[in-house]
C-alpha cells in the first residue's frame, strides 16, 4: 500500500485510479436504535422489498436472508444487514453510499410508528478514499450530512498520520431509549478489522470453479462454523473471489458477520459480533479469529454501554499492541480501540 | 464564537479577518527530552542570548527570567519557556511559529553534546486558525513538518465536529532515555484549558494604569501565589491587558504557568504544572484553578509515563464531564483528556 493511497484525515487525495484498482474492504457501519413500535415485530414487520428500496440508495442488493425468533439477517452484495424489532445494523463496503439510506430508514420507521433513538456511524480509514462517492468523500462530509438530521459528536480514534489505522465514529443520542425495548443486541459489539492477511489463508476465499459457490465448504474449512455457539450461517463466495458470512444465534438472537477481501494488494477481513460474552471470552474469541486469518496488523474496536477497563490482559499471542484508546461519550456510550502489529519473529 | 471561526480539523477556513480580531490564547506546546550532556548543567549552560536566537524563529521574545537550583524559567512575549538540564518545555500562543525552532534546538543540543530523546508537540484546536502562519496552518502541515525529522504518531483527542474542544498530540520517541537523566519534570503534566471565562474575573487581568505593571497584585488577588507550595512567581501584565505567570518550586524544581487572554470575545486561560502530586491532589488542584477562573467550559489534558485510570472521581463541582478519553501510545506515553461544561443552574 503506497503512502498516497492511504487515506489522510485531512483531504481526499486525487491520484488517478490505477489499472488494477483494489477493492475497498473496510465497511461503513450504521447502527440505529428505535422506539418501541405499535407492531409486535417492530422493524421486522418491514418486508424485504422495502429494505431493498432503502439499500438501492446505498447501491447494494440483498443476495440471501435467514431468520430466527429474534432477528432477520441479510447477506448483501456489499456486506450485511441485521434487523431486530427496534434496531438495525447495516454494514456496506466498496464504494456504496450507506448514509444515503437515512431518509428512507426514517420513513420506514414512520410506517411502523417508531422513531430513531440513537445512531452510531463508524468506519475505518479507507485504503482508496479517492474512489468514494458523496457523502463518503471524507469524514467532514459524512459528519456534515449526519448533523443535518442528528445532532451528535464526531471523534477520530487512533493514529491519523499516514499509514496509521484509525477509526471514525459519530454518535448521536436523540432521545432516551424505552426500557422495554432493550435489544439483545445492545450489550456491546466487537469488531476486528484485519489488514495484510496471510495469502495462503486468503486462497480459501476464491471460487474453485467459477460457476460453483463453495462458500459453505470454506466456512467449515477455516472453522467459522464453530467460532461461536448456536450459530446458523448464511454465506456467499463471490465470483471470482471474496466471501461474506452472517451467523445468527438461535438461542439468543446475537449475530456474527465476516467479510473477506482476499486480493493480495488490498487484502482485508472484518469480523463483527454482538455475542454476549465476558471480557475473557472476548479475548479468546479475538485470538481465535486472528489465528484463522493471520493478519499482519489489525484493529479491535469495542463499543459498549458500560465502561470496561483496558488492561495488559489485552495481549494477543504473536502480536504487539501499538496503541490503546478508550473514549467515553457523554451519554454513556463507550468505544475502545486497540491496534496490533505482528511481532517480529 | 461563530461556527466559521472555529477550527475545523479538515481545512483552515479562509474567512476574512474581522476588524476586532481576537487574540489566539490556545498555545502550541513542545516538550523535548535530551540525552545527558557532557556539561554538568546540560541545557542550562546555554545562555539567554542563544535561547532568544531560537525564539526569534518562533517570533517571540524573552521578557523576564527566574532561576533556582533546578530550572530556568522564562516569561515570553507570548507564553513561557522552562529549561531543565535535559528537558525543555516551550509554550507559545498567538500567531507564533513554534515548530520553526526545531533545527535551532537540535543545534543548541549539539553544542552541549546532547541528542533529542523524545518530542511531544501538542495544542488545542485554534479559535482563529485562518490567522496562523506556516507550519501551523493545520495539523496536517504541522505533522508533515515534524515527520521530516522525528518519526512518531499523530492523534486527535476529543470531539472534532464544529465547536468541539479537541486536542492535537504528536509524540515521537527517538531513543531510550538515559536512566540517570530522569528529570523532576518527567512525572506527568496537567493542563487545564479554559474558555468562556467569567468577565468579572477577567477584569483583574487588565492594567489599571497603562504605565504600571500590576501583575504581582493580580497574582495575589486571585490566589495564584498559593495555588501550589514553595513557588516563586514571575509575572507580567501586558498592555492594555493579558497576563502571564511562571512559578518555580525551590524545593523540587517543578513549575506552574498560567496565561490569560481576558478579552470577552476570545477569553481563554491555560494552566499547566508538572507538580508531583497524587490523583486526589490533582483533582483538588483542578477544582481550585476552576474556582479562580470560572470558565464556561474547559478541557483537562494529563500526560504521564504511567497508565492512570479515569474514574467517576474526576467530578468537578458545578461542571459536568462531557467526554473522557485515555490514549496509551506504544512507548508507554499516556494522554488523558476530559471535557467539562458548566452545569445548568
Amino acid at each position: 500500500m503506497s503512502d498516497t493511497s492511504e487515506e489522510d484525515i485531512f483531504s481526499a487525495p486525487s491520484s488517478p485510479e490505477p489499472e488494477n484498482a483494489g477493492f475497498e474492504g473496510p465497511e461503513k457501519r450504521l447502527e440505529v436504535n428505535f422506539t418501541k413500535s405499535i407492531h409486535t415485530n417492530g422493524l421486522r414487520s418491514i418486508g424485504r422489498e422495502d429494505w431493498q428500496k432503502m439499500l438501492d440508495l446505498a447501491k447494494c442488493t440483498i443476495i440471501s436472508s435467514k431468520s430466527n425468533d429474534f432477528v432477520d439477517s441479510y447477506v448483501l452484495s456489499e456486506s450485511s444487514l441485521f434487523v431486530y424489532p427496534a434496531k438495525i445494523v447495516l454494514k456496506t463496503c466498496g464504494t456504496t453510499t450507506l448514509l444515503n439510506c437515512l431518509d428512507k430508514l426514517e420513513e420506514l420507521g414512520c410506517q411502523i410508528e417508531a422513531e430513531i433513538v440513537s445512531i452510531i456511524f463508524s468506519r475505518k480509514n479507507f485504503n482508496f478514499p479517492e474512489r468514494q462517492s458523496f457523502p463518503h468523500l471524507n469524514f467532514e462530509t459524512e459528519v456534515s450530512q449526519l448533523r443535518k438530521k442528528f445532532h451528535g459528536a464526531a471523534h477520530i480514534l487512533g493514529p491519523v498520520h499516514s499509514r496509521g489505522d484509525h477509526h471514525y465514529v459519530y454518535f448521536s443520542q436523540l432521545r432516551d431509549a424505552d426500557q422495554d425495548v432493550k435489544e439483545v443486541a445492545s450489550y456491546g459489539t466487537l469488531e476486528i478489522l484485519m489488514s495484510e492477511l496471510d495469502p495462503e489463508v486468503m486462497l480459501k476465499f476464491y471460487r474453485v470453479d467459477r460457476d460453483i459457490d463453495n462458500a459453505k465448504t470454506s466456512t467449515k474449512e477455516v472453522g467459522l462454523d464453530s467460532i461461536l455457539p448456536h450459530m446458523t450461517t448464511d454465506e456467499v463466495m463471490f465470483n471470482p473471489c471474496g466471501y461474506s458470512v452472517n451467523g445468527i444465534n438461535h438461542e439468543d438472537g446475537t449475530y456474527f458477520t465476516v467479510h473477506v477481501t482476499p486480493e493480495p494488494h488490498c487484502s482485508f477481513v472484518s469480523f463483527e459480533s454482538n455475542a454476549q460474552i465476558s471480557p475473557v471470552e472476548r479475548q479468546q474469541l479475538t485470538e481465535n479469529v486472528v489465528k484463522i486469518f493471520r493478519p499482519g496488523r489489525f484493529s479491535v474496536v469495542l463499543t459498549s454501554e458500560a465502561f470496561c477497563s483496558l488492561s495488559d490482559k489485552n495481549h494477543i499471542e504473536g502480536y504487539c499492541a501499538k496503541f490503546r484508546n478508550q473514549t467515553q461519550y457523554e451519554e454513556g456510550f463507550h468505544v475502545h480501540m486497540m491496534n496490533y502489529l505482528r511481532s517480529p519473529r
